[in-house]
């Protein structure tokens, strides 16, 4: 977790898993953008309304679900693209329910043209909105929803 | 359908059963503003992104049929909450399959934590994107993307 | 929908699909009295109990939501044989969820006897109270306890 | 079973599992009045149609088949609240099959807004009618239904 | 439903949601002919069989439903391709329930190459034949069969 | 239970509930004999194997549980027609399971040609065999299983 | 087919797949007896009662439905083991429909104690009974039944 | 295969089994003509439209695989009344797939109106059309339907 | 129901159906213990922690939902041990939903290494814990629980 | 079944229906090889491992189940590519399961990228090995593999 | 793993994801004690029976299948609470099932009243005993449990 | 990760959970060879093959899934053995899914011959072929199978 200390209130933002190959990944379903140039818009969209961002992405369930449980108290609101985790982690579907701020739910693509298995998330029960199908677009609109339900 | 002929492109707002009663159904689940306010935040955000907006609310699915049919090859954008019809109204899904623009469904609250049967939506297969969870900043947002997505 | 201004408080009785035709259709399963018939013993009981009664039959689903909608704060009591319909109209679900008063399934048969996809309905979750298999005493029945719930 | 020999006909009011508790159990659920109170209403709306009525309360399946096997040929019509036996006594619903008059199904609560379980009757299949959700009210409607289905 | 006074007996064509977008929509799925170029060969096969042929349009169930019940004892035959609706509206299905003719379910394309929600069919357990896979060809063989069932 | 000290190794005929009704219920699906008709067939075909035979008819599951349970290590087989309680009572599957003889499952009519909830037995996977459609046939032919499965 | 022309009325035994294999197959389950033992055994029972007995084995689904097909009008009765095809035949169960006299099924073990698909048959809705788990004696049994069934 | 070599481009119809019944089975179901005589009227429609006609019936799955194997390149479409086997001889779909002209499917009943079983058809998702419900009827509309659809 | 007047609170034990059979039923998953040890070690356990101990056994679920009704507001917890009616009895679990003190499920062997029909249970709902798979020390453990829960 | 007799021992290869089209059939799933270059393939693998091959190919499930009735103690391996009959041959899973060698399936393509009916297979339970979605080169891997387990 | 080298046996506590969270997260549900207090609960029941004992904590799956396969050969037995994995970690239950000394799953709240995806564990089939519901007081009978079925 | 930079074109074989115990867990399920056995039969067919063999194992999810992201453009085939996590992995079938070289799925059991829940794979989806039951012998097959794929 590459974390900055600052004193405005901070948005966490959580990538799961093969979101780090972002940009060469079936390019047609998920765009040419990096994992980096995403967090580049979140970043912008947070400090536009008056808040820092955290990034954290790792392929490993176990560092989500530590990474959700080090934000109790400390962190304003929870952006979270689960990848493929969003399909079976009720880990990380409990670490979230512990969770006392606002969560946005984020992907890239709209998962209802996709697979089955897809189209149910174990994430969106204990989330407070869902915001899909928009690509890099998904990051600024995602954080924004977050800021405004932190009350930035 | 009251439609304004204005030269700018315009996004079509589609609103389905019920929704004429906001503000006074259930306001623990879809808060305390009207129809009429959620229509004035469309419409800013359609006029900042250099869009029309055209309204529409009917509890008759015939009707929201009727106005997809009519915005094929005329409209730019569809922003779709279909209410209960969500759920069930395929004629719904075939006229928006037939829709050639980008498409985004909104709905006021998560569904996901909410009744089985709202679980599973028939509009979201033929949406480019998906909003929901956020109350009446989903609007804003709902209307900003598909300004983006028409290249608005 | 035909209605009379009384000063007395009124009960709704809405008719879903096919009704117009009672008398007519499949008497073995439905009798042979006619919606008319059904519709003058529900106002004798009604006014017995010191209740007005409106009625409105129609096979949109639409017309049957727009009625519900315009009870709410108006009417004492529904009682409702939404014909078809009770078994996949969520529209007429969430409508009927917004009402403020009591609320009578009614049922000419017994649906449990007959094709499998009759024997579920959607209006049971939010109907206080279910009646079925009587044929036209289940008007007289329905009302009466319309009348009682609301304590008329 | 507690009958009085009656020379009008008889309606046979039958009690399923734990309706002995009424008045002390879940009473947000199933209201205060005790079971002698619904029979008192029952027997007093059977004598209004012309009818006696015999009741039978038991925990035990057999009891209870054993009842409906001895109404055969010489009781008028069956009104049964079979509790939770409702929802999986094959062997109570072989037995009301094999009854040669009316039957009706009494619940005091609306099933269909409880527990997945209750949603489906066995009863419901071999009854001509169902009333429920209408408390001890349901009481008075069921024996008037029985009655008038039994021509009394 | 626009119906010409004809001496001959008529067979009742009806055609469901989004169906007045032939040639326009999905051209590779439903062809390029447009819905007035079936009319016209369904016209021209009933004249031939000795019937006359009314068409009815419309993207509202209600309507559908109000057509078929006023079909009740005036028309031959009906051919219905009643689109998305097929699937689901069970209002329309209880309509033709109690059609006192021969039904001819119709679709364009083959449903069971399609979507699974598309390859069931509440249409056809109340109609006497199917014929679907044809394109506009379907028109021609579907009024033959309907005026052979009618005797034509 | 009627039960006669006999020196030669006994049968167990166990008859579950409404067969007490045999004769007189549903005749066109049971036949007209009596259930004693049919303990008669029983125990001639139980005397010419050698065997004597025990019957118990008890529409009471608890009844049939406490016959099996007395049954281990004094009653050489059983022949079973648990009528409704075949399909749902794990209790008497339980009971049979810790019998130490052989065990037929025996039904009057097919159940497979019935209601759906009759064509899963609980009986079956602790029985050795089954015999069922034959009518009054069955219990001379059960028996004569059964003898020779005991050795008799 | 292995058929003698005899004047008495004829039960038709039919055999299916890897029936032919008994006495080396799995004999844990299904005995040390081959199929010409057990085919003894059934002549032996037939003539008993005054029938003659046809037998045929074939592995061939085809094979099995012209010999019914054959029976028609020719035949008093079929006792019919279908090997594994009684599980999926749906062409079998067709033939055997048409057949004009009784059918029984016959299994050497009982199939409720054996793999899941092994426990729904094709066979038995179309049978008038059933016998089985009794290895050899079910031949004799099943004879017994469907000569009785043949009035013989 | 009964084939007569002709110049004319050739239309397959496939008989499954138990259709050599036809006439003498279940004729409320499926009529009294014979087979020979839907063959006749398939024959006079495929000379109507300028084809010659092959006819194969056969009980065996494996002959209607060797047939559907054995036109491959040679015959311009195939007609084809599975039977049974339409509900899941996944080998004759293989081979219908393998085929490069257009197939027609063809049942002589409505099987949407029978059970459950013959409501789902392995045939029809590698077929173009489907015709069912119309008797012998649809002998020659089928006929027609393949004549078109292969150019003829 | 045998039961001793003490001062002390009691703790009622119930076992369902076949346990009297305890020690001779399957050993290999039950043991070798009979029902009479396993009560002495719930006693022991129960005077340890300062409680009675009542024991009732039936294989009649009746006689469970009497005793269940009759300990409301006169004992202070249940420790259950329904065998097989943990399964199915939906009377049973009312009983125990109306009882006002702690209930502790109980059961020998662990389910879930068992039949799946074993493996849901419908008094765990009802149940504030649950101890299964320990044998006879599982009685222990319970009682302990119960006591514990009780304020003991 | 074309077989040579030979000294060494035999490895039995059968292809189920539709595979004497390879290199005809879908060549984008299936290849261009024909069945012939495959048996060439499997013939000189065998031999390379001091085994003969036979091959069998039929379209008739009832050939196949003959041939795997014909190798029990003659044959010591059997490679099986039962084409669409793997999925519902239940006939042949009989068949395979008395077979005393050692068994492997194998699949030119592989099914779990397919259709969801080729993802099942009643060939698997009784294999003791699989081997898929190689092509050709799978007949090499399977002989191979049959040849060890058989001790070859 | 914090693991103090002690000659007696050892038993090991295996605490999963987000249990380093207790007495914050859901209070409500989970109650206030830390899982340092149930660990301290933990070893002095352990201690009591004669045992030392090891608790490891992680939210990775792979630290919980990494320490069970640690415990082979070493560690006298294991008690569970794997948390949310408990639900789907197969990999977890392989550890498990490898493991060659008594498993006891353990949760604090009763899984039953709660969502239905905590109702199915795939730690049970591969545990002796389950015990759940006590809160902190699991932790002792847990140990207890563990203690008694090692011998301890 | 053990990775030699090797010049030839390298093979990546992944183990997933538990297989660290091969030799030791259930050998009559997965035989006593140890992983490292495993490892050198396919470094010795790779090295046949002109590849070299990198390999590894862990029972953590996202150590697979981090080697599978680091394979991309640069490993030539992927041969897993994912243990438990083929079967609900969905973050591995991700990652696989975005590498652009063959991949062969690798069991040593036949998971079809064992628990339910082994029966379907997510990786089988995005693997070109699939080898299993054959034991360390299918290390050899696969890595010959991946290396031909591979073009090696």
């Amino acid at each position: 977790m590459n974390q900055t200390s600052n004193p405005a209130p901070v948005i966490l933002l959580l990538s799961g898993p093969n979101l780090q190959l972002l940009g060469r990944r079936e390019p047609e379903v998920y765009g040419t953008d990096t994992l980096e140039d995403h967090v580049r818009t979140a970043t912008a969209a947070a400090a536009a309304a008056g808040f820092g961002l955290e990034h954290t992405q790792s392929n490993h369930e176990g560092d989500l679900v530590d990474a959700v449980g080090g934000a109790v108290g400390r962190v304003a609101a929870i952006v979270i693209n689960a990848g493929a985790l969003s399909h079976y982690s009720r880990a990380l579907q409990d670490a979230l329910a512990a969770f006392d701020g606002p969560i946005v739910e984020l992907h890239l693509s709209n998962p209802y043209t996709r697979d089955a298995w897809r189209q149910s998330s174990v994430v969106a029960p204990v989330a407070d909105g869902l915001i899909c199908g928009f690509g890099g677009l998904g990051y600024r609109l995602a954080v924004e929803a977050a800021a405004e339900l932190a009350g930035g």
